[in-house]
């Protein structure tokens, strides 16, 4: 195992209370009360359905900034938010880059650092893993993921270009997520696999304490898997 | 200005000795007694021409590691390097990765990170650029360049391609380079331009000891750089 390869929302960062923060603090002043973390919630729902807009080939690939927008967009009537102007709703799909890691993120990053290759293999584009990297510390090689690859997870193209650019064999990599969808797909195109339990990542009782497919790795945070794998 | 993007053959590593240094220790043991600083100058004679068949679109794009080992047989007769096997030839494209930075880049780019983006806009491939990195403590925020763009610099769409990975517009970029033609090109897509002065490159007495093109900075290391701009 050389490169370990890492999913980014809900496995490292929280997405579900960071995205209802900053939805608040530039939605709260103009005068809109909502339910922030339903909302956050209702907007991550439009996630798997845009994401299948792509891979199925019905619309050309675009970087997930631009996704994230579209998937306001159908939102915005539930929330009564259609008031909300043009410059404030691109303000908003930025919240999706000051998300906050889960608090083993950084010091598992560190150590595993020290053996492994680590590079993000998101449905994130490249300047969303930056802003996200440089706010939490994420000691990144490189980035890769969708946006190189041209295509999104869990299309095997994306596990195999990360896999390419480093110029390794997927059996060396290992793809560690929270989801075990994300897995049995890198499992299938040969990457060893890491699951990590975030059974907060949507609020209590919610997300996945275990996988349900085999994996190689089953760890509750980074720490333990640095301490399995250093 | 938001990010700076970087040249890495000779503007950050020295690549003259340590490609020398490189085959010596491969070749030496072998058996084989040449001028390593001459082996390494007529390598990186080839660069070019090399180069140049891609960018004309006569040969497809293919990564600076597969290109360097075609760079590498068209030396390999005039060192008497025939018998030298496969496997060998394999290790020796890896001096490539095996470079260090000149002394002002570490110093330079740690402080340049406090208020910049920092980024490779290197012909080398993402795991040449990922090596380089970890030898020598470069502390990216993403690998960009050539392999991104699927193609190599001075096309104009290494240069753009890199600014829009970042969704930056080409004046919020600045290309560091030690070589005017990168950085006349760069200019010519819109991106600021820093001159690096690396009178050694190749050594003494050779590379640019002053810019021959317009720039808007020349420094003669990225400390002063940094300087200049942080």
């Amino acid at each position: 195992m050389k490169a370990l390869f890492f999913d980014v929302f809900g496995t490292l960062v929280d997405w579900h209370t960071g995205v209802a923060r900053e939805s608040e603090r530039l939605l709260e002043p103009l005068g809109h009360s909502l339910d922030w973390l339903a909302f956050s919630a209702a907007w991550r729902d439009e996630y798997q359905p845009a994401m299948e807009e792509v891979r199925s080939g019905r619309t050309p690939f675009v970087r997930l900034d631009v996704i994230h927008r579209r998937m306001l967009e159908r939102v915005v009537p539930k929330f009564r938010l259609e008031n909300v102007q043009e410059d404030v709703r691109a303000e908003l799909v930025l919240a999706w880059h000051r998300l906050d890691a889960w608090k083993d993120v950084a010091p598992g990053l560190e150590k595993l650092k020290r053996k492994f290759m680590l590079a993000p293999v998101s449905n994130g584009n490249i300047i969303l893993m930056v802003d996200l990297a440089r706010r939490n510390g994420f000691p990144w090689d490189a980035i890769l993921g969708a946006e190189i690859a041209g295509d999104y997870k869990p299309k095997p193209r994306v596990y195999l270009a990360a896999a390419e650019a480093l110029a390794l064999r997927p059996e060396e990599c290992v793809m560690v997520a929270a989801h075990s969808y994300d897995l049995k797909a890198a499992a299938g195109c040969g990457l060893k696999t890491a699951h990590v339990a975030r059974p907060g990542e949507r609020g209590p009782g919610t997300g996945e304490s275990a996988p349900i497919v085999p994996v190689d790795f089953a760890v509750k945070s980074l720490v333990e898997l640095a301490e399995k794998l250093v």
